[in-house]
């Protein structure tokens, strides 16, 4: 008989779907200890070029296959078992996150649209990863009807949803490729997808409900509202509703067949779904108000928990119990960190110096100010404030001296500002940040760790989990089996943080502030409607892709 | 007996001083041929981080080693000759030109400053390059005070006059090393100056005169200004006058020192010094008014000859028989074009395609558009329309997806934006520019040659031959030496051109029109005063390296 609760015996297991792999960690129940951990690489990645069958895409657009996701609790589980050495019949629960918005059309029996065989070349039967921007249009036209209308929800958005959202996703199927759109009987969030397919039960969180999917007051946005977006949008909400659970809570039974996949026992709790993101909060001890979790990886996701719904401009979303239950749960983001790095070391950087390693530490031996740039770090568009991603990314300051580790440290940089707006918009709007803590890969670069001290000039508590996402699932996990009553105390027994690792230093925090300032006017300037280029230069460049694939027939017609 | 007139034998020798190396050339008199050519390398290149003895210099400095320029004579002269194959004792004259302004300071017999002993360890007793950036708070200096007392000469130089010239360099001098301004008893253009090496007399030219020293209607800037600048550079006028002579003219005869040096005959013409953009227009058959020619190498010279003086914002200067006697020649420049390729094959490219040649492979085969970038070209600074030489390099429009082609397209585009400005300058003052020559180094790129024709939508002529400038010269030698009674008939004979090599494509021609309204519309923006980012950055930059370099105590005390 498994022990059910926090003092004694047991463990779980979280599972992380990161954007590239997923990843398995074995945790003991009693203290949080991660005993083993394994990973599974997606044999397909990110599809963002051509689907496996070779049918080409547009751009901007990025796809997953679903089986990739099956692949890694085949994979991933029984190997983070095996390294862990504790015997499976001694794992009491599983817990999952995603990245999100990540959604896919299915049959009602949650048959993905893309495994159906007659649909497997059509591009919109597949998963739509969070990254993929193809929507902006949708999304354009969802937030001016809403605020047209003046719908209620649209302030819990910071006055507007984004193109990576759920409801623009789906407006783009029915425009593109209606056949798909009806076709498809359910559309869900890839979190609730697994879990479905962990425990043969539909179930929807009220995380990804919330955030993702417009759920505000118990209510989704009224059939009026989604037929005039277009007539044959109104049955949008019949697709994604569905069994609603607070996060922690047990969402089923693991199923034989699950159980055969990944080693578990047959019929332990599956937790119900959630995001990388917020369930990360659970393994920072960062659940109380006031306390921001900023989770740095290809992209940043920052979550703080309030004690009252407040407007922030610009912010993703409010959800009551978006973090854990009883509290309300904001969240931003920055939708390009450590993916603008990379790009720079692959797309830009000379031999010499192409590594993460090297460039750090060029860019660490200068004094701030030395290199003279700033950058607009929007090259995957803007999340947070502007909600933009036909936004993009921008640099100032270039001169014949200029080197790649000055590039480098002022894309860095960027990063660090934008954060510090996203903190200063949330404390205007009187939603307190006393507080951070950051998470994810990038926390092992200490320059760009005291680059964030120094701008924010706040200390910086780092996670003191490497595998924050699927620790924070396995508390879940944990929650879900029992084993702790409440999400908060599960955190406080199994999660871990160290205190004020990086402090800003005075002097550069003073230098920084004149480098922020010309930030946020070029932020204003071109984010605001000073000079649209960006989105002007956007449109140019889809029209002229889209003349030269055939696609359309003049390169102006777009634009002209 | 050498054979003096045009349709005769006889020879002459060109020399181009570049910014590296310099250049000789045999032609014949009579047609023009080129017949042997050959390169000498300075020794010393650009000194920019450190003097040779090891004495650190500041950012934007650009130094040079007059030695180097000696050794031009003693080495590429006779193995021109040698690879020409003609009899020394044929060639009757020999003229030469140089980049500008570039200037030194030297003792009243032409012994440079940095080759006296004593001060041979002070940056200012050396060579400054054109491309001497670090006078620019001299020139606003300057250029506040013109207006601030109307002085008339002002309008003849856009309104403007550039940090690169000999006033600005001048007052840098005094104001940094009081010391090496008062043993100065010349300030010479270096064009001048190796004509004073190769025949014994100093004298000057008007070209250099009129659009480096600010001399119009047969005078300098008065006392009374120079004296309301410093007190001490009353006597500056003093220093750089001398005997003026016009293009075209001899200016001694060829001294048995310098004799000995090249291998030419003792006693032959040398012709008047002259720059190597306004020579060039000889060799391009481009001295009629309307014929504009874009020099264009490291930098972009473009000279155009008009029937009368007129003032356009932003031009570096118009000078009476700037080009050629009886005519007002006028002059434009871009600071950086060539230097901004070259910076990003070594400073941005990875290492698969860090090559001129595969980067243009790449960025032909692209739409006009398809990239979606705009960057303003101004890595060197902006010589026109703006003369700031603190403004800096934009690019905007990047994304995950930008590839290396991508951003090398959008320098080659934001050099021929850059083109298109002054053309519409020039022709919104009234200055016709009813044709375009292309001269220089990139020449031989046919995509960067074709995105000129579509940019400004004028079909391209191409200077026939690969060493503009060193046949200018020689031509110009030839009318020294009374070959040809002016520079006109010396320019029909001697030089030549590819009419219409590269016609603008309808189409194309349009789709840039939209691209260069936005790159319009973020030159004024950044360059007109709607945000002065880049000058507070070039600001914020200096002090940190100032403090870095401890020539000041706190980073912010230039910039608070």
């Amino acid at each position: 008989m498994n022990r059910v609760d926090g003092t004694g015996g047991g463990y779980v297991v979280g599972v992380d779907f990161g954007t590239l792999s997923g990843r398995a960690l074995v945790v003991r129940v009693s203290d949080g200890a991660e005993l083993g951990t394994a990973v599974h690489e997606y044999g397909d990645g990110v599809i963002s070029a051509a689907l496996p069958g070779g049918q080409p895409l547009p751009p901007d657009w990025a796809l997953q296959n679903p089986q990739d996701y099956r692949d890694v609790l085949r994979h991933a589980v029984p190997a983070a078992l095996a390294a862990a050495g504790v015997d499976p019949a001694q794992v009491i629960g599983i817990g999952i996150d995603f990245t999100s918005c990540t959604v896919l059309p299915t049959l009602a029996d949650g048959t993905p649209l893309c495994e159906v065989p007659e649909l497997r070349e059509r591009p919109h039967s597949w998963v739509k990863l969070w990254k993929h921007h193809a929507a902006q249009a949708d999304a354009d036209r969802i937030n001016a009807l809403a605020h047209e209308r003046g719908e209620p929800w649209i302030g819990r958005y910071g006055g507007k949803i984004s193109a990576e959202w759920q409801f623009a996703k789906g407006l783009q199927i029915l425009r593109e490729d209606p056949e798909v759109y009806h076709r498809a009987e359910r559309f869900i969030e890839a979190t609730d997808w697994i879990v479905w397919e962990l425990c043969g039960t539909e179930t929807r969180n009220v995380c990804t409900a919330g955030y993702k999917g417009i759920r505000q007051d118990g209510r989704y946005p009224c059939i009026d509202f989604l037929t005039a977006l277009d007539p044959a949008f109104g049955n949008f909400v019949a697709k994604l509703d569905g069994p609603l659970l607070p996060l922690g809570a047990r969402a089923g039974a693991l199923t034989a067949r699950a159980a055969g996949w990944t080693g578990l026992p047959e019929g332990i709790a599956v937790a119900a779904g959630n995001v990388d993101a917020h369930v990360t909060a659970a393994a920072a001890q960062a659940v109380q108000p006031g306390r921001l979790v900023a989770i740095m990886g290809t992209s940043t996701c920052h979550v703080v928990n309030g004690t009252r719904p407040a407007s922030v401009a610009g912010m993703c979303g409010v959800v009551d119990g978006g973090i854990s239950p009883g509290s309300w749960g904001y969240e931003a983001g920055q939708s390009g960190v450590g993916d603008i790095f990379g790009w720079f070391v692959a797309q830009a950087a000379p031999a010499a110096v192409a590594s993460h390693e090297r460039l750090t530490e060029l860019a660490a031996a200068q004094p701030v100010g030395a290199h003279g740039l700033i950058a607009l770090d929007w090259w995957n568009g803007n999340r947070s404030l502007l909600v933009n991603h036909d936004l993009s990314g921008m640099i100032v300051g270039l001169t014949l001296a200029t080197r790649p580790e000055d590039v480098y440290r002022a894309l860095l940089e960027s990063t660090a500002y934008g954060t510090r707006m996203i903190i200063e918009a949330f404390a205007a709007a009187g939603v307190a940040v006393d507080d951070l803590v950051i998470a994810g890969g990038l926390t092992s670069n200490d320059l760009l760790m005291q680059i964030y001290a120094d701008v924010t000039n706040r200390p910086l508590n780092i996670i003191a989990s490497a595998q924050g996402p699927a620790l924070g699932s396995a508390i879940h996990a944990a929650v879900a089996a029992g084993a702790y009553p409440t999400i908060e105390e599960a955190s406080q027994a199994m999660g871990r943080v160290h205190e004020a690792v990086h402090r800003p230093d005075p002097e550069r925090a003073r230098a920084y502030d004149a480098l922020y300032a010309e930030y946020r006017r070029l932020h204003d300037h071109f984010g605001r409607g000073g000079n649209d280029v960006m989105l002007r230069l956007r449109a140019i460049r889809n029209a002229a892709l889209d003349t030269a694939a055939g696609r359309t027939e003049t390169l102006w017609e777009m634009v002209g």
